[in-house]
């Protein structure tokens, strides 16, 4: 069984083999096919999701947002050759030097 | 030095201590004092900054936004008493099970 | 013919009277039946897509997307029985007493 | 006193003319010469606390929320070239000549 934290980048790793596939042979192949706009499409679709969601007060269905919302994220991430390592890398960048500090310094300069 | 794949874990435990300090000792204290719509607007507003980035083709922007996305979402999982791990756990049990086969039901089911 | 001016509360009275209409009669019809959080979604959806209409840069497609955004809008105020008139009546206020002063002053205090 | 229905378009000539302004001399100035991305970035905002605002229940609150929503746009509008009137014809065509139905067999196109 898959640990936890490796989640993303097994999820990484199936979203780069759907590269390869057919566009009727998967979700994902469908949206890689449709491109960057379709994607980015669900992005946001999936964040109104998830605002609405959490208004509602069920953590259940918040769970089941977010998780639509970050694995749209890795998607996008896939089509711009990107993958999650990038983004944890740049959290823990923030977090490991200064952290939530420089979200303050950075959110006192806006 | 923590491996990537823990930023998650190890963000979500500082999101949780940051909840017993004063409003304003940090950036994230402020937003957990303005409550729940403030921390939503963050992640409404980190999502539309994500889709402008990939529009625009920069790939450090794009990961800087999508960084500030997935911030946003631990600490609206923490407001709500979540973590990461409930949906890292969500994303596994699609992707152990049927994974992106699930979504493609759902997806024809709309 | 209809003045371009008054589309908006024409389309108003038009959204008003699907809210007797079946379900299945109309898409607006259908919008209502499915409830708040249905119509919540569709102005997310929108205004992603308006964004990156935006992005694109191709006039008629934004002019199509911000038309859809609208659309919705008007959908979600007569579903909570507000309408156009509100929010023009809102901007006039804005507009005719303080304008866009007032907003320069929020947008100062933020 | 301008009535309701003019609003939109005297607020484009407002929008119009601020676009020869000092970046400093109004919030609207500001923001053209922050450029495209700053004014989307404020639409996706709005369109993220109207739905807050929907959820939330506060009549008035959804009000002043989809004015600002409807307020960006125009500005969004203005910075590209476009007005009001050009939204508004588009939502005239579909309503005057086939309107809802239209949506309805988009919707069930997708």
């Amino acid at each position: 069984m898959t640990g936890g934290d490796a989640v993303l980048s097994e999820l990484a790793r199936v979203l780069e083999e759907r590269k390869q596939a057919a566009p009727d042979s998967s979700y994902v192949a469908g949206l890689y096919a449709k491109g960057l706009d379709a994607i980015l499409k669900k992005v946001g679709e999936e964040a109104t999701e998830t605002v609405i969601a959490a208004k509602g007060g069920d953590a259940a269905q918040l769970v089941h947002e977010t998780a639509d919302l970050w694995f749209h994220c890795l998607v996008m991430l896939a089509h711009q050759g990107l993958g999650p390592e990038d983004v944890l890398a740049e959290l823990q960048r923030r977090f490991g030097v200064s952290g939530i500090d420089e979200k303050a310094g950075r959110a006192a300069n806006k």
